[in-house]
Formats: C-alpha cells, structure tokens, sequence
C-alpha cells in the first residue's frame, strides 16, 4: 500500500502531479489532428514515470486506452467557442475545445506494444510534451451504447469532419 | 473572453477546481455499481456552478455525456489491485480502480434533461458529493473503435460482471 500525498483541497484547489509525458510529432497547436480519430497512422510514445512502471502490468491485453492529460498549453478559456468541425458557437461542455474551466484532454488511442514503462501509441492528437494525467483501459463492454444521439455533431457531414479534423483546407 | 487563473505548476502540481457537483442516492462506497452500465436507471443529478451555466449551451442534443470528476473520498493508491470483476491482481492503470496516483473518475451516464445549470442524468456510479471536473460530449464518431481487445476484462462472463457490478453477490 502506498499513502499518496495528502491531495490539496485548501482554497477548493484539487491538486494533480503529472505520472509521465505524451510524446508526438506534434510540436504546433495550430496543425494538430482535432481528435484520434482524424490522426490515423500518427504514432507516438507515453512515458510513465518509472515509479508508476508496476501499475502498466496487464495493459497489454487492451487495443486502446483513454488517455488524460492536461492541456498545458492553453492559457485561457472561454464558455462558448466554434468548435473546428462547426462554424456555429456552441457551450464549450457540449465540445472538446481544449480551453475548458479545467483543462482536461480526453484522448481514445490505439495501443502498438508497450516496452518497460514507455507505451507506444498510434492515432495521437496531442501536443509533444503534454502531461500525462490518468491511463485508463478502453472497454467496450463499459462504453459502447445504443441510440445515441450527438447533437450538432450529427449535423457535421463525414467529408468535412475528415476534412477539418486534420485541419485541411475544405474550402478547395 | 474569460482569463483563468494561472494554473499552479508550482511544485510540478496542475490544480483545478470544481465546476460543479455530481448528487445520487449512493453514500456508501461498498455498495455503488463500479461502472455506469452496472448501474441501470439509477438517476442522479449533475448541478453545475452558475458561473458556468453558459457552458451547457447545446449539450441537450446530446443522449450521452462523459463524467470527469474527483475521487474525492479515496486516500490512498495502489500501483496493482484485484478488480470487483475479477479474482487476479492487475495493474492500476488496466482498471477502473479509483484508488490511482491521480484519482480522476471517468463515467459515461444518459441525459435525461438539462434545466439551466442541472443536468439530470442516468446511469450513475458515482458517490453523492462527488466534485465535477468537467463534462465532454460523448460521439460515436470520436469513440467507436473496431476490432477492440480489452484484455482481462474480455475474460469475464457477462453474468459475473453483471452481478458483480452490481456488487450482488455471485457465491450463492
């Protein structure tokens, strides 16, 4: 049993220490894939620091893993914003926009092998260097759904999603 | 345009703070259902801070939400732990265990309805109280992966994770 450090909760602050990095091809904000699925074949690393190493065992079985990091490099953020695949403004809770109150980045991604404490990663839509907060396996059983609904995201037409979401010029 | 605070790197710690809470009949952690999909037509409600509200814009057309909130009540981790799911001890980070260096939850619950900052939810697995960290729309188009393996949960039967996400007894 490890006793994690008392989590800090003085003026309402919930405190996080990073468990490694996120290390991708992409080092500029403004080309990155806007999500996995729009960054095929795009590989990358996760280093976890070695103290965490232990805590890897078994994710070898899973195809894909969420990742959770902090989106450290947006500096503020906004309530409302134009999402890339949209041209409308929509509540930044109904996007994935990186400048949300609390700058969590959510990404599914596809496991390749994983070697000690490094996992190597294909479809990756995050910044070189991102901080690594939470690795957590992907399990159809616990995600898949029926009859969803995704809002004006169902507005978006498969050709522009794919378009915009490797942040290519669709007006050509 | 709305400047957040500057983050607190000090230290190597990212700091956040709630922007809401997560209500539901469950306050006794041995008895919750350890995932949502376990936790069948249980209701809860997700009551955001006011100052947030205008986040919400357009999340009602979606049926499906993820949580991201703090394990608030958990205090210490382990790097391995045997799953309610299962008998074999597994790395932390190929669980859902909340007892993680970083005890972030992450929960895919049905929207019912959304009334200005309350988001009336199903589904839920969460302790009541439990501090919001932010919302993100759930999309088939982001998250449906084929040809997913998930590993040692692939191992466990259907009745078993049935019964034993509902912490039902399965001796009997």
């Amino acid at each position: 049993l490890v006793l994690r450090e008392e989590l800090n909760m003085e003026n309402g602050e919930i405190c996080f220490r990073p468990i490694g990095v996120i290390n991708t091809p992409h080092t500029d904000l403004s080309k990155m894939p806007i999500q996995p699925v729009y960054a095929g074949g795009i590989r990358g690393t996760v280093t976890v620091y070695t103290e965490y190493t232990e805590g890897l065992k078994d994710l070898d079985g899973f195809s894909h893993i969420y990742l959770l990091y902090w989106f450290h490099q947006v500096k503020d953020m906004k309530l409302t914003v134009t999402p890339y695949l949209d041209d409308s403004e929509r509540g930044v809770f109904a996007t994935r926009a990186p400048g949300r109150p609390n700058p969590i980045g959510l990404s599914l991604v596809k496991v390749l092998s994983i070697e000690k404490n490094v996992i190597y990663i294909e479809d990756v839509d995050m910044l070189d260097g991102t901080p690594l907060l939470d690795i957590k396996p992907f399990a159809p059983r616990f995600e898949s759904r029926e009859q969803v609904r995704s809002g004006w995201l169902d507005t978006v037409d498969e050709r522009t999603a794919r378009i915009r979401g490797r942040r290519q010029d669709d007006k050509e």
